[in-house]
Protein backbone atom coordinates (compact mmCIF):
# COMPACT_ATOMS: atom_id res chain seq x y z
CA UNK A 1 0.00 0.00 0.00
CA UNK A 2 1.08 3.31 -0.97
CA UNK A 3 1.64 5.95 2.46
CA UNK A 4 0.83 9.47 2.59
CA UNK A 5 1.91 11.83 5.21
CA UNK A 6 -0.16 14.16 5.77
CA UNK A 7 -0.24 16.84 9.23
CA UNK A 8 -2.05 16.80 12.07
CA UNK A 9 -5.95 18.22 11.02
CA UNK A 10 -5.91 15.78 8.14
CA UNK A 11 -5.40 12.94 9.85
CA UNK A 12 -7.91 13.72 12.78
CA UNK A 13 -10.57 14.44 10.37
CA UNK A 14 -13.39 12.04 10.24
CA UNK A 15 -13.27 12.17 6.53
CA UNK A 16 -9.69 12.53 5.11
CA UNK A 17 -8.35 14.08 2.02
CA UNK A 18 -5.14 14.15 -0.13
CA UNK A 19 -4.53 17.51 -1.24
CA UNK A 20 -1.34 19.89 -2.82
CA UNK A 21 1.45 17.79 -2.91
CA UNK A 22 0.25 14.28 -1.55
CA UNK A 23 -2.67 14.88 -4.58
CA UNK A 24 -0.20 15.78 -7.15
CA UNK A 25 1.77 12.74 -6.06
CA UNK A 26 -1.67 10.82 -6.16
CA UNK A 27 -2.47 11.51 -9.68
CA UNK A 28 1.19 10.51 -10.88
CA UNK A 29 0.87 7.31 -9.23
CA UNK A 30 -3.05 7.16 -10.76
CA UNK A 31 -4.54 6.05 -7.63
CA UNK A 32 -7.93 4.26 -8.25
CA UNK A 33 -11.13 4.78 -6.57
CA UNK A 34 -11.46 1.60 -3.68
CA UNK A 35 -7.66 1.73 -3.81
CA UNK A 36 -6.40 1.16 -0.06
CA UNK A 37 -3.48 3.93 1.03
CA UNK A 38 -2.03 4.43 4.00
CA UNK A 39 -2.13 7.76 5.61
CA UNK A 40 0.73 8.35 8.34
CA UNK A 41 0.88 11.29 10.83
CA UNK A 42 4.71 10.95 10.63
CA UNK A 43 4.51 9.72 14.40
CA UNK A 44 3.91 5.92 14.15
CA UNK A 45 0.10 6.97 13.53
CA UNK A 46 -1.54 5.30 10.60
CA UNK A 47 -4.91 4.94 9.15
CA UNK A 48 -5.61 2.26 6.67
CA UNK A 49 -8.06 4.04 4.00
CA UNK A 50 -9.58 3.26 0.79
CA UNK A 51 -9.81 6.24 -1.91
CA UNK A 52 -13.87 7.07 -1.95
CA UNK A 53 -13.56 9.90 -4.29
CA UNK A 54 -11.33 11.77 -6.84
CA UNK A 55 -12.00 15.29 -7.21
CA UNK A 56 -10.75 18.14 -9.65
CA UNK A 57 -8.31 18.80 -6.70
CA UNK A 58 -8.25 16.67 -4.44
CA UNK A 59 -9.14 12.95 -3.12
CA UNK A 60 -11.65 12.16 -0.67
CA UNK A 61 -10.41 8.84 1.88
CA UNK A 62 -13.10 6.68 3.77
CA UNK A 63 -11.25 5.33 7.24
CA UNK A 64 -11.09 1.68 7.54
CA UNK A 65 -8.75 1.30 10.26
CA UNK A 66 -6.48 3.43 12.78
CA UNK A 67 -3.32 1.84 14.07
CA UNK A 68 -0.03 2.22 15.47
CA UNK A 69 3.18 1.47 12.46
CA UNK A 70 4.23 -1.65 12.86
CA UNK A 71 7.28 -0.58 10.74
CA UNK A 72 9.17 1.51 13.40
CA UNK A 73 12.26 0.04 15.00
CA UNK A 74 11.90 -0.97 18.90
CA UNK A 75 15.30 0.94 19.02
CA UNK A 76 15.34 5.02 19.02
CA UNK A 77 18.65 5.30 17.12
CA UNK A 78 20.23 9.38 16.95
CA UNK A 79 22.34 9.42 13.59
CA UNK A 80 25.12 12.58 14.44
CA UNK A 81 27.14 13.07 11.99
CA UNK A 82 29.37 15.66 11.73
CA UNK A 83 29.33 18.19 8.38
CA UNK A 84 30.87 16.25 5.46
CA UNK A 85 31.35 17.54 2.27
CA UNK A 86 28.39 18.42 -0.37
CA UNK A 87 26.00 15.14 -1.26
CA UNK A 88 27.37 13.22 1.19
CA UNK A 89 24.96 14.15 4.05
CA UNK A 90 22.20 13.96 2.11
CA UNK A 91 23.01 10.06 0.57
CA UNK A 92 23.35 9.39 5.03
CA UNK A 93 19.84 10.94 5.22
CA UNK A 94 18.52 8.91 3.00
CA UNK A 95 20.01 5.90 3.58
CA UNK A 96 20.00 5.99 7.51
CA UNK A 97 16.07 6.89 7.18
CA UNK A 98 15.64 3.54 5.34
CA UNK A 99 17.46 1.71 7.60
CA UNK A 100 15.40 3.19 10.69
CA UNK A 101 16.96 6.00 12.39
CA UNK A 102 15.46 7.98 14.78
CA UNK A 103 16.99 11.72 13.76
CA UNK A 104 19.80 12.73 12.21
CA UNK A 105 21.78 15.15 13.57
CA UNK A 106 25.01 17.58 11.86
CA UNK A 107 27.22 19.70 13.54
CA UNK A 108 30.99 21.13 13.02
CA UNK A 109 34.03 19.63 14.13
CA UNK A 110 37.59 21.37 13.73
CA UNK A 111 38.28 19.10 10.73
CA UNK A 112 35.08 19.88 8.76
CA UNK A 113 35.91 20.79 5.23
CA UNK A 114 31.92 22.37 4.74
CA UNK A 115 30.73 24.93 6.71
CA UNK A 116 27.28 26.02 7.04
CA UNK A 117 26.36 29.65 6.54
CA UNK A 118 23.56 31.46 8.08
CA UNK A 119 22.21 32.14 5.04
CA UNK A 120 21.74 29.33 3.12
CA UNK A 121 21.05 27.28 6.45
CA UNK A 122 17.22 27.56 6.29
CA UNK A 123 16.81 26.24 2.51
CA UNK A 124 19.05 23.23 3.18
CA UNK A 125 17.28 22.10 6.19
CA UNK A 126 14.27 22.06 4.06
CA UNK A 127 15.56 20.27 1.04
CA UNK A 128 17.06 17.64 3.90
CA UNK A 129 14.14 17.47 5.36
CA UNK A 130 12.21 16.51 2.20
CA UNK A 131 15.09 13.78 1.57
CA UNK A 132 14.11 11.97 4.95
CA UNK A 133 10.15 12.48 3.99
CA UNK A 134 10.52 10.98 0.73
CA UNK A 135 13.11 7.92 2.06
CA UNK A 136 10.27 7.20 5.04
CA UNK A 137 7.60 7.06 2.31
CA UNK A 138 9.95 4.68 0.44
CA UNK A 139 10.67 2.69 2.99
CA UNK A 140 6.97 2.22 4.93
CA UNK A 141 8.60 4.14 7.85
CA UNK A 142 5.66 5.34 10.14
CA UNK A 143 8.13 8.31 11.39
CA UNK A 144 10.31 10.78 9.44
CA UNK A 145 13.46 11.41 10.86
CA UNK A 146 13.95 14.73 12.01
CA UNK A 147 17.29 16.50 10.51
CA UNK A 148 18.61 18.81 12.62
CA UNK A 149 21.95 21.09 12.46
CA UNK A 150 23.85 22.41 15.62
CA UNK A 151 26.13 24.93 15.99
CA UNK A 152 29.09 23.04 17.65
CA UNK A 153 30.58 19.72 19.07
CA UNK A 154 29.88 20.94 22.81
CA UNK A 155 26.68 21.02 21.87
CA UNK A 156 26.22 17.80 19.77
CA UNK A 157 28.32 15.60 22.91
CA UNK A 158 25.30 17.19 25.30
CA UNK A 159 22.54 16.37 23.24
CA UNK A 160 23.90 12.78 22.31
CA UNK A 161 25.01 12.45 25.46
CA UNK A 162 20.61 12.72 26.42
CA UNK A 163 20.51 9.12 25.13
CA UNK A 164 20.95 6.24 27.45
CA UNK A 165 23.70 4.81 25.46
CA UNK A 166 25.83 7.39 23.39
CA UNK A 167 28.69 5.76 21.41
CA UNK A 168 31.33 7.67 19.15
CA UNK A 169 33.17 5.71 16.65
CA UNK A 170 37.21 6.27 16.02
CA UNK A 171 39.29 5.02 13.57
CA UNK A 172 42.50 5.21 16.14
CA UNK A 173 40.55 2.87 18.61
CA UNK A 174 41.32 -1.15 18.39
CA UNK A 175 40.09 -2.60 21.35
CA UNK A 176 36.99 -1.29 22.23
CA UNK A 177 34.20 -2.96 19.73
CA UNK A 178 30.42 -1.84 18.78
CA UNK A 179 29.73 -5.47 19.74
CA UNK A 180 31.46 -4.94 23.73
CA UNK A 181 29.04 -1.40 24.17
CA UNK A 182 25.97 -2.85 22.93
CA UNK A 183 23.43 -4.93 24.89
CA UNK A 184 21.16 -6.62 23.19
CA UNK A 185 17.45 -4.33 23.95
CA UNK A 186 19.04 -2.87 26.84
CA UNK A 187 18.87 0.41 25.65
CA UNK A 188 15.63 2.69 24.30
CA UNK A 189 17.64 4.84 23.20
CA UNK A 190 21.12 5.45 21.22
CA UNK A 191 23.43 8.45 20.23
CA UNK A 192 26.08 7.08 17.41
CA UNK A 193 28.75 10.14 16.88
CA UNK A 194 30.88 9.57 13.48
CA UNK A 195 33.69 12.35 12.42
CA UNK A 196 33.72 13.92 8.74
CA UNK A 197 36.64 12.94 6.23
CA UNK A 198 39.52 13.99 8.57
CA UNK A 199 38.29 12.26 11.48
CA UNK A 200 38.30 13.69 14.36
CA UNK A 201 40.89 15.19 16.31
CA UNK A 202 42.66 13.80 19.42
CA UNK A 203 41.24 16.70 21.47
CA UNK A 204 37.47 15.90 20.50
CA UNK A 205 38.38 12.17 21.52
CA UNK A 206 39.23 13.22 24.99
CA UNK A 207 36.28 15.56 25.22
CA UNK A 208 33.87 13.07 24.22
CA UNK A 209 35.44 10.51 26.56
CA UNK A 210 35.42 13.22 29.51
CA UNK A 211 31.18 13.66 28.85
CA UNK A 212 31.17 9.88 29.48
CA UNK A 213 31.14 9.13 25.72
CA UNK A 214 31.79 5.48 24.87
CA UNK A 215 34.23 6.01 22.19
CA UNK A 216 34.43 2.42 20.05
CA UNK A 217 36.05 0.85 16.88
CA UNK A 218 34.11 0.08 13.69
CA UNK A 219 37.21 -3.26 12.78
CA UNK A 220 39.98 -2.93 10.98
CA UNK A 221 38.76 -1.48 7.96
CA UNK A 222 39.17 1.96 7.29
CA UNK A 223 35.65 3.13 6.97
CA UNK A 224 34.50 6.65 4.69
CA UNK A 225 33.04 9.02 6.69
CA UNK A 226 29.80 8.60 4.77
CA UNK A 227 29.84 4.45 5.31
CA UNK A 228 30.83 4.84 9.14
CA UNK A 229 26.97 5.85 10.88
CA UNK A 230 25.35 3.43 7.96
CA UNK A 231 27.61 0.45 8.99
CA UNK A 232 27.22 1.38 12.84
CA UNK A 233 23.45 1.72 12.13
CA UNK A 234 22.92 -1.65 10.62
CA UNK A 235 24.38 -3.52 12.58
CA UNK A 236 22.79 -1.86 16.05
CA UNK A 237 19.47 -3.05 14.28
CA UNK A 238 20.68 -6.22 13.58
CA UNK A 239 21.69 -6.61 16.96
CA UNK A 240 18.47 -5.34 18.52
CA UNK A 241 16.77 -8.19 16.04
CA UNK A 242 15.10 -5.83 13.66
CA UNK A 243 15.87 -8.61 10.91
CA UNK B 1 50.85 4.10 6.58
CA UNK B 2 49.84 4.60 3.05
CA UNK B 3 49.40 1.30 0.95
CA UNK B 4 50.40 0.16 -2.79
CA UNK B 5 49.31 -2.88 -4.72
CA UNK B 6 51.55 -4.27 -6.66
CA UNK B 7 51.85 -7.16 -9.04
CA UNK B 8 54.01 -10.67 -8.24
CA UNK B 9 56.99 -9.66 -10.17
CA UNK B 10 57.38 -6.75 -7.54
CA UNK B 11 55.88 -8.31 -4.38
CA UNK B 12 58.60 -11.16 -5.12
CA UNK B 13 61.73 -8.61 -5.56
CA UNK B 14 64.60 -8.23 -3.37
CA UNK B 15 63.99 -4.59 -4.21
CA UNK B 16 60.63 -3.45 -4.96
CA UNK B 17 60.52 -0.40 -6.24
CA UNK B 18 57.39 1.91 -7.34
CA UNK B 19 56.81 2.55 -10.68
CA UNK B 20 53.87 3.99 -13.06
CA UNK B 21 50.58 4.63 -11.50
CA UNK B 22 51.91 4.20 -7.91
CA UNK B 23 54.89 6.34 -8.99
CA UNK B 24 52.72 8.75 -9.61
CA UNK B 25 50.53 8.40 -6.38
CA UNK B 26 53.51 8.12 -4.72
CA UNK B 27 54.34 12.00 -5.77
CA UNK B 28 51.16 13.10 -5.12
CA UNK B 29 51.17 11.49 -1.49
CA UNK B 30 54.95 13.33 -1.62
CA UNK B 31 55.89 10.44 0.10
CA UNK B 32 59.64 11.24 1.38
CA UNK B 33 63.11 9.45 1.85
CA UNK B 34 62.48 7.02 5.16
CA UNK B 35 58.84 6.91 5.10
CA UNK B 36 57.60 3.60 5.94
CA UNK B 37 54.60 2.35 3.42
CA UNK B 38 52.62 -1.46 2.61
CA UNK B 39 52.82 -3.20 -0.01
CA UNK B 40 50.29 -5.89 -0.89
CA UNK B 41 49.96 -8.29 -3.07
CA UNK B 42 45.98 -8.20 -2.90
CA UNK B 43 45.70 -11.67 -1.92
CA UNK B 44 46.40 -11.05 1.99
CA UNK B 45 50.14 -10.26 1.42
CA UNK B 46 51.79 -7.15 2.58
CA UNK B 47 55.08 -5.90 3.34
CA UNK B 48 56.30 -3.08 5.04
CA UNK B 49 58.91 -1.19 3.21
CA UNK B 50 60.84 2.40 3.95
CA UNK B 51 61.62 4.23 0.93
CA UNK B 52 64.98 4.31 0.16
CA UNK B 53 65.35 6.57 -3.32
CA UNK B 54 63.58 8.45 -4.89
CA UNK B 55 64.21 8.44 -8.56
CA UNK B 56 63.42 10.15 -11.92
CA UNK B 57 60.88 7.38 -12.70
CA UNK B 58 60.41 5.25 -10.13
CA UNK B 59 61.26 5.03 -5.85
CA UNK B 60 63.35 2.47 -4.56
CA UNK B 61 62.04 0.56 -1.35
CA UNK B 62 64.04 -1.25 1.41
CA UNK B 63 61.71 -4.34 2.81
CA UNK B 64 61.64 -4.33 6.70
CA UNK B 65 58.89 -6.97 7.11
CA UNK B 66 57.06 -9.78 5.24
CA UNK B 67 53.67 -10.54 6.95
CA UNK B 68 49.74 -11.70 6.74
CA UNK B 69 47.27 -8.82 6.49
CA UNK B 70 45.72 -8.20 9.74
CA UNK B 71 42.73 -6.00 8.06
CA UNK B 72 41.17 -8.83 6.07
CA UNK B 73 37.91 -10.25 7.78
CA UNK B 74 37.64 -13.86 8.70
CA UNK B 75 34.51 -14.59 7.01
CA UNK B 76 34.53 -14.47 2.90
CA UNK B 77 31.33 -13.14 2.18
CA UNK B 78 30.28 -12.98 -1.89
CA UNK B 79 28.22 -9.76 -2.70
CA UNK B 80 25.72 -10.64 -5.46
CA UNK B 81 23.60 -7.67 -6.70
CA UNK B 82 21.08 -8.09 -9.45
CA UNK B 83 22.05 -5.39 -11.94
CA UNK B 84 21.16 -1.78 -10.76
CA UNK B 85 20.95 1.04 -12.74
CA UNK B 86 23.93 3.30 -14.19
CA UNK B 87 26.31 4.52 -11.39
CA UNK B 88 24.06 2.36 -8.21
CA UNK B 89 26.39 -0.86 -8.97
CA UNK B 90 29.42 1.49 -8.73
CA UNK B 91 28.74 2.52 -5.08
CA UNK B 92 27.93 -0.62 -4.01
CA UNK B 93 31.55 -2.06 -5.17
CA UNK B 94 33.25 1.10 -3.50
CA UNK B 95 30.69 0.39 0.11
CA UNK B 96 31.20 -3.23 -0.03
CA UNK B 97 35.00 -3.50 -0.64
CA UNK B 98 35.24 -1.00 2.68
CA UNK B 99 32.86 -2.95 4.10
CA UNK B 100 35.08 -6.18 3.66
CA UNK B 101 33.26 -8.02 0.99
CA UNK B 102 35.22 -10.90 -0.56
CA UNK B 103 34.02 -10.56 -4.16
CA UNK B 104 31.21 -8.66 -6.02
CA UNK B 105 29.03 -10.41 -8.30
CA UNK B 106 26.48 -8.88 -11.13
CA UNK B 107 24.10 -10.54 -12.90
CA UNK B 108 20.62 -9.84 -14.90
CA UNK B 109 17.55 -10.81 -13.72
CA UNK B 110 13.89 -10.69 -14.91
CA UNK B 111 13.32 -7.39 -13.97
CA UNK B 112 16.46 -5.58 -14.66
CA UNK B 113 16.21 -1.76 -16.10
CA UNK B 114 20.21 -2.19 -16.90
CA UNK B 115 21.59 -4.23 -19.46
CA UNK B 116 25.33 -5.30 -20.25
CA UNK B 117 25.90 -5.08 -23.74
CA UNK B 118 29.06 -7.05 -24.91
CA UNK B 119 29.98 -4.07 -26.46
CA UNK B 120 31.17 -1.90 -23.26
CA UNK B 121 31.32 -4.83 -20.59
CA UNK B 122 35.27 -5.10 -21.02
CA UNK B 123 35.60 -1.04 -20.68
CA UNK B 124 32.79 -1.43 -17.64
CA UNK B 125 34.78 -4.47 -16.06
CA UNK B 126 38.10 -2.58 -15.99
CA UNK B 127 36.28 0.60 -14.79
CA UNK B 128 34.36 -1.44 -11.44
CA UNK B 129 37.81 -3.45 -10.77
CA UNK B 130 39.24 0.34 -10.45
CA UNK B 131 36.87 1.51 -7.90
CA UNK B 132 37.42 -1.87 -5.75
CA UNK B 133 41.18 -1.24 -5.40
CA UNK B 134 41.27 2.62 -4.99
CA UNK B 135 38.19 1.48 -2.19
CA UNK B 136 40.33 -1.40 -1.02
CA UNK B 137 43.47 1.06 -0.95
CA UNK B 138 41.98 3.61 1.22
CA UNK B 139 40.23 1.13 4.02
CA UNK B 140 43.82 -0.55 4.21
CA UNK B 141 42.33 -3.68 3.26
CA UNK B 142 44.88 -6.69 2.34
CA UNK B 143 42.68 -8.28 -0.61
CA UNK B 144 40.90 -6.60 -3.58
CA UNK B 145 37.60 -8.01 -4.15
CA UNK B 146 37.40 -8.99 -7.72
CA UNK B 147 34.19 -7.36 -9.35
CA UNK B 148 32.31 -10.75 -11.53
CA UNK B 149 29.54 -10.12 -14.28
CA UNK B 150 27.65 -13.52 -14.45
CA UNK B 151 25.21 -13.89 -17.66
CA UNK B 152 22.45 -14.87 -15.92
CA UNK B 153 20.37 -15.65 -12.83
CA UNK B 154 20.85 -19.52 -13.13
CA UNK B 155 24.56 -19.16 -13.16
CA UNK B 156 24.39 -16.60 -10.15
CA UNK B 157 22.46 -19.10 -8.02
CA UNK B 158 24.78 -21.82 -9.16
CA UNK B 159 27.82 -19.69 -8.12
CA UNK B 160 26.67 -18.39 -5.09
CA UNK B 161 25.55 -21.86 -4.09
CA UNK B 162 29.14 -22.92 -3.67
CA UNK B 163 29.31 -21.02 -0.36
CA UNK B 164 29.09 -22.92 2.79
CA UNK B 165 25.91 -20.75 3.53
CA UNK B 166 23.47 -18.87 0.54
CA UNK B 167 21.35 -16.25 1.09
CA UNK B 168 18.74 -14.24 -0.34
CA UNK B 169 17.18 -10.94 0.78
CA UNK B 170 13.35 -10.80 -0.36
CA UNK B 171 11.04 -7.70 1.02
CA UNK B 172 7.90 -10.19 1.01
CA UNK B 173 10.02 -13.08 3.05
CA UNK B 174 8.20 -11.75 6.44
CA UNK B 175 9.23 -14.22 9.10
CA UNK B 176 12.72 -16.14 8.24
CA UNK B 177 15.40 -13.11 9.48
CA UNK B 178 18.94 -12.91 8.91
CA UNK B 179 19.90 -13.37 12.34
CA UNK B 180 17.91 -16.63 12.48
CA UNK B 181 20.15 -17.71 9.38
CA UNK B 182 23.75 -16.83 10.73
CA UNK B 183 25.15 -18.44 13.75
CA UNK B 184 28.49 -16.84 14.79
CA UNK B 185 31.76 -17.96 13.24
CA UNK B 186 30.05 -21.24 12.05
CA UNK B 187 30.77 -20.31 8.18
CA UNK B 188 33.80 -19.67 6.21
CA UNK B 189 32.00 -18.36 3.43
CA UNK B 190 28.39 -16.93 2.85
CA UNK B 191 27.10 -15.74 0.03
CA UNK B 192 24.24 -13.03 -0.23
CA UNK B 193 22.01 -11.79 -3.19
CA UNK B 194 19.77 -9.24 -3.48
CA UNK B 195 17.68 -8.00 -6.54
CA UNK B 196 17.15 -4.55 -8.39
CA UNK B 197 15.04 -2.19 -7.87
CA UNK B 198 11.72 -3.50 -9.09
CA UNK B 199 12.68 -6.51 -6.78
CA UNK B 200 12.57 -10.45 -7.75
CA UNK B 201 10.20 -11.99 -9.11
CA UNK B 202 8.04 -14.72 -7.37
CA UNK B 203 9.32 -17.37 -9.83
CA UNK B 204 13.11 -16.19 -9.04
CA UNK B 205 12.29 -16.62 -5.66
CA UNK B 206 10.86 -20.46 -5.88
CA UNK B 207 13.93 -21.04 -8.15
CA UNK B 208 16.36 -19.79 -5.69
CA UNK B 209 14.75 -22.09 -2.64
CA UNK B 210 14.46 -25.39 -5.01
CA UNK B 211 18.20 -24.16 -5.47
CA UNK B 212 18.77 -24.71 -1.48
CA UNK B 213 19.59 -21.11 -0.78
CA UNK B 214 17.96 -19.53 2.37
CA UNK B 215 15.38 -16.99 1.46
CA UNK B 216 15.06 -14.48 4.57
CA UNK B 217 14.27 -10.58 5.59
CA UNK B 218 16.33 -7.12 6.40
CA UNK B 219 13.69 -6.30 8.40
CA UNK B 220 10.33 -4.12 8.17
CA UNK B 221 11.79 -1.06 6.37
CA UNK B 222 11.74 -1.45 2.52
CA UNK B 223 15.53 -0.75 1.44
CA UNK B 224 16.24 0.60 -2.05
CA UNK B 225 18.56 -1.71 -3.98
CA UNK B 226 21.80 -0.36 -3.39
CA UNK B 227 21.19 -0.09 0.59
CA UNK B 228 20.20 -3.72 0.84
CA UNK B 229 23.28 -5.68 0.19
CA UNK B 230 25.27 -3.08 2.46
CA UNK B 231 23.30 -3.65 5.42
CA UNK B 232 23.37 -7.10 4.73
CA UNK B 233 27.31 -6.90 4.61
CA UNK B 234 27.68 -4.71 7.91
CA UNK B 235 25.27 -7.23 10.14
CA UNK B 236 27.35 -10.09 8.79
CA UNK B 237 30.38 -8.36 9.84
CA UNK B 238 29.32 -7.55 13.25
CA UNK B 239 27.83 -10.70 13.84
CA UNK B 240 31.10 -12.28 13.06
CA UNK B 241 32.81 -9.86 15.75
CA UNK B 242 34.44 -8.45 13.39
CA UNK B 243 33.89 -4.70 15.10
Amino acid sequence: MVRFFVDEAVFNSEIPVLTDENFKHAKVLRLKTDEKIVLCDGKSNEIICVVKEIHQEYIELEILKRQKSLNEPKVKVSVYMALPKSDKFEHVIQKATELGAFEIVTFPTARCVSKLDEKNLLRKKERWQKIAESAAKQSMRGCIPEVKVLPDYKTALEEAGKAENTLLFYENENSVMLKSVLKEDTYKTISIITGPEGGFEKSEIDTARAEGVKVCSLGKRILRCETAPLCALSAIMYDYSEF
